[in-house]
């Protein structure tokens, strides 16, 4: 057994890492819960976005599984934009453009599920953003 | 975009199943938030024991990965025994022998992450039994 104690939304022997994709973000944190095995070929992480940070707009073939785990904010997914709170599920499907940004007062930690096996995200060009920007609502959300 | 949102530790659109276990258990429900797919294959489950209840002691050759959602409890992980709480996490290795025991006075409700494709859990025989019941500990613990 192997059994890591949760404290203020960090977990024994669990490193805080950088956010560090290679697109625009702001005050996001990542913890890899699991990494995954051959037994369990899924990845486990906890990303979290401090007060009025967001995360990169991107997209890929692989799925997202989320859940929200502290706070609220709202994300983008495709061209819907919600509000989310503790506990929500949201499910990304495969190349539908997503953002998360957290509430200007509070934060946006979730779980984030993925295949151990996937591809890299990809960033919007301008053609892309110019697309999405044609939905005034998309426009006034996203943040790239 | 899915989105199910959260109700008092269910979802929308995801059903409240009986556990469903060959073996012993009591008081135990089943949610399945991910059936797996196979762009991510794995399955993610959320149990809720009920105050006083407790999960099947079992083991099996794929791996869990647990985090604790709502109320405390302990477990029984190989010959350890630990008391665990919200958000702790907690990887069951391999054909280790494992049991989920809510308090007395409160649930036990925990995320449970497995590979979509896994072997059947095994119950223990009588020999499995009387090996587990040599260490007082946790002859004391199991339910079976």
């Amino acid at each position: 057994m192997t059994v890591r104690r949760f404290n203020a939304f960090g977990w024994e022997n669990v490193p805080v890492l950088s956010y560090k994709e290679g697109g625009p973000y702001k005050d996001v944190t990542r913890q890899i819960l699991f990494e995954g095995e051959a037994s369990l070929p899924a990845q486990w992480r906890y990303f979290e976005v401090a007060p009025g940070g967001h995360s990169t707009l991107e997209r890929h073939e692989h799925i997202h599984y989320v859940m929200i785990l502290r706070g609220r904010g709202a994300c983008l997914v495709g061209d819907g934009i919600t509000d989310i709170a503790e506990h929500d599920l949201v499910e990304i499907h495969a190349m539908q453009w997503h953002q998360f940004r957290a509430a200007e007062d509070a934060p946006l930690g979730f779980l984030c599920l993925v295949a151990a096996d996937r591809d890299r995200p990809q960033l919007p060009d301008a053609d892309d953003l110019a697309a999405l920007r044609q939905d005034a609502k998309v426009a006034a959300f996203i943040r790239a």
